[in-house]
This record gives structure tokens, C-alpha cells and sequence, in this order.
């Protein structure tokens, strides 16, 4: 349990770690999840740099104001990679000499690779497993080079239970300066349909 | 030139092989960019399944309902890559047992994959390399499977010249059926700054 607030302040901590009882007590504080989803979690999902574990937060559970975030530094490969999978090969992105005579001068992250990491979030951990995206709008605020550590948050606006609608609050910071805000709209997993 | 309506009918085949010169001449004519713009593309930026070669369309030539696509399958590699990018490891998009048992039935590509597609042909297209990604929205009408042939399309709605702010209707779609749409809000280069 004395991890667990080192692993909330440094992004480099996870919750990977703690044996399987302590990670059963922690995600069920965390997300006041029944057992069962709990027990949903594989290893794999609670190795990243989020402040809680991934899994399902059912809509029965969620509250206003409820909050998940992840941290993940955007390196180079990853921006490769990222072009590959959607063809974007613009030099702003690529080329280190092109990108230096440009308004960024040097090379900055496809948007939509900064906007991925919300969707990590809304995927994996607010609600998690189980949520169907419907909708996303994003404002880009400035731009995310190779090497930031982004901080990707969401935050629970509203909660239609009659339509198990969901808007969430959902921005990306670096260094404590937004790059990314806008909202999601889901439709959350239920507790009763599972 | 004979090629041409061969590779603007199948998505196989792309602009990569005409020889540079056919391919300046086709790009003029389709981006009715002046030469010098035309000049900067390089071999690696026409060799994508675009109707049109990547490079700028400043905002002197832009004009309203101005149309570019590209067209793209999006495989298991490219989901997998997506997930490790974002870290979004969902096993709807990932694991065929689980997303068997889902709305879905079957594994999905992440939202955000698809999105990446609309902002491709934005920052190689239309505008092109030299554009200010400002804002998206998004709305994710039906789920893109592995295999799928997405095409992502972006027209222009509005130019605003004293501002440099072009708005884009912007959509994917599988086998004519719109399975993303949304409007994106761009600064368009510029010949005047170049």
C-alpha cells in the first residue's frame, strides 16, 4: 500500500508491481468496482504509467467528477509508427530540416497520436472495457514534440442513465500547459447487462 | 498520362511510378498549385493510395468543394501498432474471444486509427504539408474491422482569407457507408509566406 502514492506522484511508477492482492484492493477503492470486474484485469493491463489500473468502471459506478488520466512520453518511434498506420508522412512530423523552417521549428506529434491517449483512457480505464465511443470533438492548443511527457486526462461530466450517455471532459497536458482539450461522448458499460 | 484513370479507379494502384514529370504535370493540374510547390514533393510522398499526390494546396487555390481522399485497408498490424502508440490496449481491439462476446462481435480498430486517416489526407493533401491542424470533431457512426478498405475524405466548406482558416467536412467511409464524419478546422498555408 506505501507505493501507492510515489506510483500517483512519478509518472516513471506503475501499478504493475504490487502483488495481485494489493492490486485487487487498490483498483477496487480506485473504481468502487464489484469483484467481478476486478477479477477482469490481466497483468498486462495494469502496466502502464495510469494512476489506476485498467479495466471496466460500470455506468452504476460512475460519478460526476470522477477522474482518470495516463502519462506516456511520445518518442520518436512512436511517431514513425504512428505514420505508418495512418499514411501521414507530412515532414513537420518526419523531417528534421523541414521542420526547423516551419512555424513549430522542429518536428512535432500527429495530433491525432496526442488524441489517441485520450482514447487510451476512455478505452482502458473511464469507463474502460466495454464503453462504445460515439464521439470526440479536440482542439488542438499547441504542439507535442518527441521526447514530452503527456499527460492525458478525463474527467465525468454528465451521466444519462436512461441512455447510458456519457460525456467526459477530456484534455492532454505537458508540463502542466494544455495541448489538447475537448469531449467525449460514450455509451458506458452496465453492470446489468454483463 | 494513361495511367492515370487506371490508378484514380483502384486503390492499388497510386502515383508512385508515372515518371516526374507526368507526375508534375498531374499535380498541377489537380492541385493548381504553381511550380514551385509542385517542385518540393518528393518520391516518398506519392507513393500512398491518395486520389491526388501529397504535397500543398496554399489558400490562394483553395476553392469550396474542393475534394481529396485516400483510400486505405487498415490490417492487424496497423491496430496492433495503433495500440502500442496510444498504449490503448482494449481487448476489443485486440483479443478475438473477448470481442466476440461484444456489441461488435468481432475486434475493431481504435477510433483514433480511423481518425488519423481524415488527418492524413489533411496535412498531405488538402491543404498539404505547411497546414495548422486547429480542431476536429468526431463522430463514430459503425465499427472499421481488421481488413476493411477505409476511404477518408475531406472537402472544403469555408475559406476565411483574412485569417487563413479553411473549415473541411471530413468522413470515412467502408464500402460506401459512412462509418466516421465529423469537421475539422485548419490554417492553410499560404503562397504569400513561402
Amino acid at each position: 500500500m506505501h507505493d501507492a502514492p510515489r506510483a500517483l506522484q512519478s509518472p516513471q511508477q506503475n501499478f504493475g508491481f504490487p502483488p495481485p492482492a494489493t492490486r485487487l484492493f487498490l483498483f477496487r477503492i480506485a473504481a468502487r468496482a464489484p469483484i467481478d470486474y476486478v477479477t477482469r484485469m490481466k497483468a498486462e493491463d495494469v502496466t502502464m504509467l495510469d494512476n489506476f489500473p485498467r479495466g471496466t468502471i460500470v455506468i452504476e459506478e460512475l460519478e460526476i467528477g470522477m477522474t482518470r488520466h495516463l502519462n506516456k512520453v511520445v518518442t520518436d518511434e512512436d511517431i514513425e509508427m504512428f505514420a505508418k498506420v495512418s499514411t501521414d508522412r507530412n515532414p513537420v512530423h518526419l523531417d528534421d530540416d523541414y521542420a526547423q523552417d516551419t512555424i513549430f521549428e522542429g518536428r512535432i506529434a500527429h495530433g491525432m497520436l496526442t488524441a489517441g491517449l485520450i482514447s487510451a483512457v476512455i478505452g482502458e480505464q473511464l469507463p474502460g472495457h466495454g464503453t462504445v465511443y460515439l464521439g470526440q470533438s479536440l482542439k488542438f492548443l499547441a504542439p507535442v514534440r518527441p521526447g514530452d511527457l503527456v499527460r492525458a486526462e478525463v474527467e465525468v461530466m454528465e451521466i444519462d442513465h436512461a441512455k447510458r450517455r456519457v460525456k467526459l471532459d477530456t484534455r492532454c497536458l505537458v508540463a502542466g500547459k494544455p495541448v489538447l482539450k475537448g469531449e467525449a461522448t460514450v455509451l458506458a458499460p452496465s453492470g446489468k447487462f454483463d
